[in-house]
């Protein structure tokens, strides 16, 4: 069987100015690789007519599909569509399900007068096969040229998510005879990636040729993948299952989940398993603990709340921190066992949960003492028989220490909670 | 002048297979378009060395330097080192100082034994100047062929813009006679950037050759940039800002800030400058504003906390929301005005700050009903005199209805902010 192949090619200033960061191709990778599809090279270029046709030239010589996104917005210069007439050789016409759809979203959805600029935007080269926007009012185009298929999507996210989803790869599974391709996912944490590589080198150089093994790593945490791909689904399926019990055995003193989940959502299915309910007390990380709780739907079954005692203030009036805990000449300070501790029990007594999680830290990139660098976080989990602390240190920039104290946080919960019923 | 142009090549396969999102490659581009350098292009290869070697052979064909980032971790597939040896002519040599630097990388930073994996990580090509990596244990490689510039760097977002910042740009901006460029940005909100496209047509025509504007949206909000280039600093800098006033007299509806910000960091200064404080309530957010605010470093001077109420009971027992507001036949309900003044009330009391922002609504994709359909929010901002509210409805899925009510809530703190000061 013949590897399936696409290129992508995302147009549009924006880009190679450093404005806007490409999420799209991680996420159109992604699903092309479940259907057995493989993007083989990315390029991005700007609103420059020459650029864009150079990249479609190019491009058609490397891959089956050439998936573009971008350059098709209201206010984008008018490059991309006509390239795309003269390129496959057509001329625009008004595409009367697209006009109704832009007529439609700006009468009933954004609620905004027609302009010129949007009824445009129901043009489409007369090749093509047009590909309704849902979301949007930029259609997408579908052409085809000597064997090759290429594909214009808006560059807006969700408008692209939808168009292919409901459109470009059920019509590109039917288009092309696609192998199996399997995925196992691990989560673990705790470890560095070198250090996992190092004890999966005999695993790693055993496996059969057509089982890789993917470490992808991201605060704090390392993903170990397994993928597979041939014919027969349920030969892939048994070996690829024996690899992986394997592998875990390997990893276990780290192994978090066997699903490829986050840790925030490996908490929550936890304490939703057990029946329970969590809350927060967080200082340093400013409630991105409870951002990250809360951004799966129904995280209201399990997930109550937070106190985000900023300011010592807070810690002292909602959570009951005793202000000589945290000023004064030897006290231990806002960021110490002592006030986690107690930002723990006045989580759980404020907010009636289960289990509460308290962090306090120094993130950087002032703040840091010689005692306390920055970096050093006190975390608290417990409950109403227990408290467990730990102190850890991370040496990164601001962002990236909140991020990592929160996946820290969450993991020693976890451990806790586990330890703990 | 002529145009310095630069074409970045990602390698690894975890960008191709959608493991990771390339946020490297904005990053670079903005600090080389401040510094007079242009992305032209981007390519993204596997880790497959044909394809490396063509992406090498392209983009050598098309700009004055090509930046590589990626493919040399300690468990990268050991394809990119050699390939480079090869491609510019060398071997592998021990350099000295990278090794030093592994090895006290390893004892007294990470605190992890000294695997061989890492130690080879101090291999570099004997025709390559070595770029010191003082975050991590891969060093950068600066190759000349051709005319032609070409720096190797680590993948991992911290160790490149180290090397960037410390050694590259200024490197690059020695060996180039580069021109100034000039950015002047402004944000706006609450206005759709086809809107505000059609009240700037005439402004955008009458723009002279050197100066374009651009226009960036995200959530809610649109920055409109200006920028120019050319020899002769003072005199771009004067034409830049006749254009830029021009520009803030048409958009001032809208107008949020004149300076390149985020609607935090807006909010912040407004805060710092009127030494006024902020505690949030946050329902349906759970805590994600407070995580925006809290996001710049010192946010603890105006900043206290918040109380992430996502559960019912938390609104009644830490807010104070009468629990006949929330439940009951004919009660307005969680997402209602009543629950959102009450909730503002609650948090000035509890937290004591100056001003509070209190949110709650419906962010899907389920919960919706047909008189408060998914999306829809209530929205509160008051001091100790007054209470403003509103109620927005967001369409989108429920990651962007959660970054979109945090930007619309701080937009409207800061006009309740501004109105009542």
């Amino acid at each position: 069987m013949q590897r399936v192949t696409v290129s992508i090619i995302t147009i549009g200033d924006e880009l190679l100015i450093g404005q806007t960061i490409d999420t799209n191709s991680a996420w159109m990778a992604q699903e092309l690789n479940k259907a057995g599809i493989w993007v083989q090279r990315r390029v991005a270029v700007g609103d420059v007519r020459e650029a864009i046709w150079q990249a479609l030239d190019e491009e058609a010589q490397q891959s089956d599909i050439i998936l573009i996104t971008g350059g098709l917005g209201p206010t984008a210069d008018d490059i991309t569509k006509p390239l795309l007439c003269d390129y496959f050789g057509g001329k625009l016409v008004v595409n009367q399900e697209a006009l109704d759809n832009v007529i439609y979203l700006l009468e009933q959805v954004f609620k905004r007068p027609r302009l010129e600029r949007n009824m445009k935007q129901a043009e489409v080269p007369d090749v093509c096969t047009v590909i309704q926007n849902k979301k949007g009012t930029a259609p997408g185009m579908w052409f085809e040229k000597e064997g090759k298929i290429f594909v214009s999507m808006p560059g807006v996210p969700h408008e692209m998510k939808g168009m292919m989803s409901d459109y470009v790869i059920p019509q590109l599974t039917r288009h092309f005879t696609l192998p199996v391709v399997l995925h196992r996912t691990l989560l673990t944490a705790g470890q560095g990636e070198s250090m996992i590589a190092e004890s999966l080198m005999d695993f790693e150089a055993a496996l059969p040729e057509n089982i890789k093994l993917a470490y992808l790593p991201s605060f704090g945490m390392v993903k170990l993948r397994l993928t597979t791909s041939g014919e027969d689904q349920a030969t892939l399926e048994a070996a690829l299952e024996t690899k992986f019990q394997q592998l875990q055995g390997l990893v276990q003193e780290y192994l978090v989940s066997t699903e490829d989940a986050g840790m925030d959502v490996v908490v929550g299915k936890l304490l939703k398993t057990q029946g329970k309910t969590l809350s927060t007390a967080e200082s340093c990380t400013g409630g991105y603990i409870a951002h990250l709780m809360t951004q799966t739907p129904g995280a209201s079954d399990y997930f109550w709340g937070s106190i985000v005692s900023y300011d010592n203030s807070i810690k002292t009036n909602l959570l009951g921190v005793p202000a000589s805990v945290l000023t004064g000449e030897g006290a231990p300070g806002a960021v110490s066992e002592e006030a986690v501790q107690q930002m723990v029990r006045g989580c759980l007594e404020k907010m009636g949960t289960d289990y509460a999680l308290a962090v306090s830290g120094i993130m950087g990139p002032g703040g840091g003492t010689e005692e306390k660098p920055t970096g050093t976080v006190w975390m608290a989990a417990g409950n109403r028989e227990k408290i467990s602390t730990t102190r850890v240190k991370f040496p990164f920039d601001r962002k990236r220490n909140i991020e990592q104290t929160a996946v820290t946080a969450l993991n020693f919960l976890r451990r806790f909670i586990l330890e703990n019923s």
